[in-house]
């Protein structure tokens, strides 16, 4: 069994890491609470987990301890927002603020990003929309990892894409996905334990299929999901993010996690917010009921408890963590024991 | 080969077995257009095919032929449009309109639509966004066909999306893709052509996957692209066209081919516009040529001559078309023929 972590005290564990890497400690707050919020959803690959990666790139200067994102340019229903190469979450939380504050009164809003880095799970700024009332989208561009049909090579991000419905009980309705068929995580842990690696995973530097986990990634990318709709649905992400926001793009963007840690990445990144109050008035929320329980009572495959909706699953597993603690994976746990012996802080109990 | 036919002639052919079925010659202007233009993308399960089935609709009341769509509620970026069961083309075509307007101002705008029909491709919608110099999203819901993760039976429709992005001179990068593996007509097409059935194109109602085509539609749905992510999204694409708008949803939904025509079918639609030129100015084309460079110099697998934009081949096959005909499949021609035989319209040459 996983020993269980509290979340109020990994909070504060990410918080004095980040700290003594140097981030300022209003960064500090922003950035823990939103990895450890991915963390209790049980996305452990996009939760603390990432918290060494940030710390070392704090220190070496790559992303800025101090300062703010500013607003580049703007009008009632948008907003350009410019990262100052602060940590990605620092400016995506900017962002999607600026977002729900715009669509409260114009409707929708669209905020894109730029000088931005690694902002870690999509899904907690589409909750935020969410949380507020609003229907959110939230999207960035990535180094490329994902093949183009035909393609011998990356060509673009997996380019993740999250959105939150609101809903009038339950947590929100949230679906956080990149467009590779897989996370790259997911093919190494398949390699690792020696599970089959399946068809439609990788595309080898040949441009053709291949099952041989070896090959990822120096000889092998990921698969676009169902092929050129993922790549196509890529290319939209990238347009949003980067095209439309002046950051980076493709081959530009850089590593956060192998490039120069001195350097900004210039992630770009974009966030929609849409206002169902002015839009369609209270009866949406009597729709969206309607919509979630059409779907519960849907009939379920043999052994099947429940058609889900999407981050229902997500939420329950936070509901649990918030009262049992966070049943971290060992690969977590000896991340954040490294980041203890790195910055000087104390480690986990 | 198949027999060429020229455009021009089929969008008269197409216009007048519309108005012989009742519709209003405007109405049947723009209908016959966006109908044309998708079969010289060579998209012909979406072009005149559909013809027959529209023209039964509007002949037995349940397509309206008179009237014009209703903005019923709207602020400075956003509307909701009442199709007034017109036909599915002449409202949201309309509402593309209102949002390419709304958007030229507010930098974005988002119009949903309720009280529609079937509206064919959804990339006619995004396409003229994209040929008015701003990014276009086209999505509509229909009545179930695609199941969820662990479902016996469909949950959501194929709820196509559509965007298109502004480019310098080429035509726009247009993708416009359903939510499901595969569509029903490929599924219908392999099985009759005695081709195998892919084990992830479908779901038999023991919620398991199956190759066996002879049980689609009957005893088995369409499955998602990638499972929860296909799924996920058509609960997005549900929420924007129907939850927003006030149309129907899911299984209140009816079926244009199938149900009552003298009914409505209250589908439901929306449509996104963003304008580049006010969020972005003039470096945002200069952005969208090095990304299309940049993706027309990848190395390509053998045989492969060259890694596409998405919609590429699309804009090729009708600058043929318009030059040499549309070479029709027997088909469409035989659906043609039957429209020319029921409505008294002469037989395309």
């Amino acid at each position: 069994m996983n020993a269980h972590v509290c979340p109020i005290q990994l909070e504060q564990f990410a918080h004095q890491a980040l700290v003594a890497s140097g981030a300022h400690a209003d960064h500090a707050a922003i950035t823990a609470k939103l990895l450890v919020q991915t963390d209790t959803w049980g996305v452990y690959s996009h939760g603390t987990k990432l918290l060494g990666g940030y710390c070392r790139r704090l220190k070496a200067g790559g992303l800025q301890a101090e300062g703010s994102p500013q607003i580049a340019d703007s009008g009632p229903a948008w907003a350009i927002v410019d990262g100052q190469s602060l940590m990605g979450q620092v400016t995506s939380q900017f962002a999607m603020q600026t977002a729900i504050e715009r669509a409260t009164t114009a409707g929708i809003a669209y905020v894109g990003v730029r000088n931005s880095c690694h902002f870690g799970a999509a899904g907690v700024y589409a909750a935020m929309a969410a949380e507020a009332g609003l229907i959110g989208m939230a999207m960035a561009n990535d180094i490329p990892s994902v093949v183009a049909p035909g393609a011998r090579q990356a060509v673009v991000g997996t380019n993740p894409l999250a959105y939150a419905i609101p809903t009038r009980q339950a947590p929100p309705i949230l679906l956080d996905i990149s467009m590779a068929t897989v996370a790259g995580g997911k093919v190494y842990a398949a390699f690792q334990r020696g599970e089959p690696i399946a068809p439609d995973w990788l595309i080898g530097n040949d441009g053709q299929p291949t099952t041989d986990g070896s090959l990822y990634p120096s000889q092998a990318a990921l698969a676009p999901m169902t092929g050129h709709k993922g790549y196509g649905l890529a290319l939209l992400i990238e347009s949003l993010s980067g095209l439309l926001s002046g950051a980076a793009i493709t081959w530009s963007v850089g590593s956060w996690m192998h490039d120069d840690g001195t350097q900004p990445t210039d992630h770009g990144a974009a966030f929609l917010a849409i206002n169902p109050a002015i839009i369609a008035g209270p009866k949406f929320l009597d729709r969206v009921e309607q919509l979630i329980d059409e779907i519960h009572s849907t009939p379920t495959a043999e052994g099947v408890p429940q058609v889900y909706l999407p981050g229902e699953l997500e939420w329950k597993r936070r509901e649990r963590a918030l009262q049992e603690g966070i049943p971290f994976p060992p690969d977590v746990r000896a991340a954040l024991d490294e980041v203890s012996e790195n910055w000087g802080v104390p480690k986990l109990p």
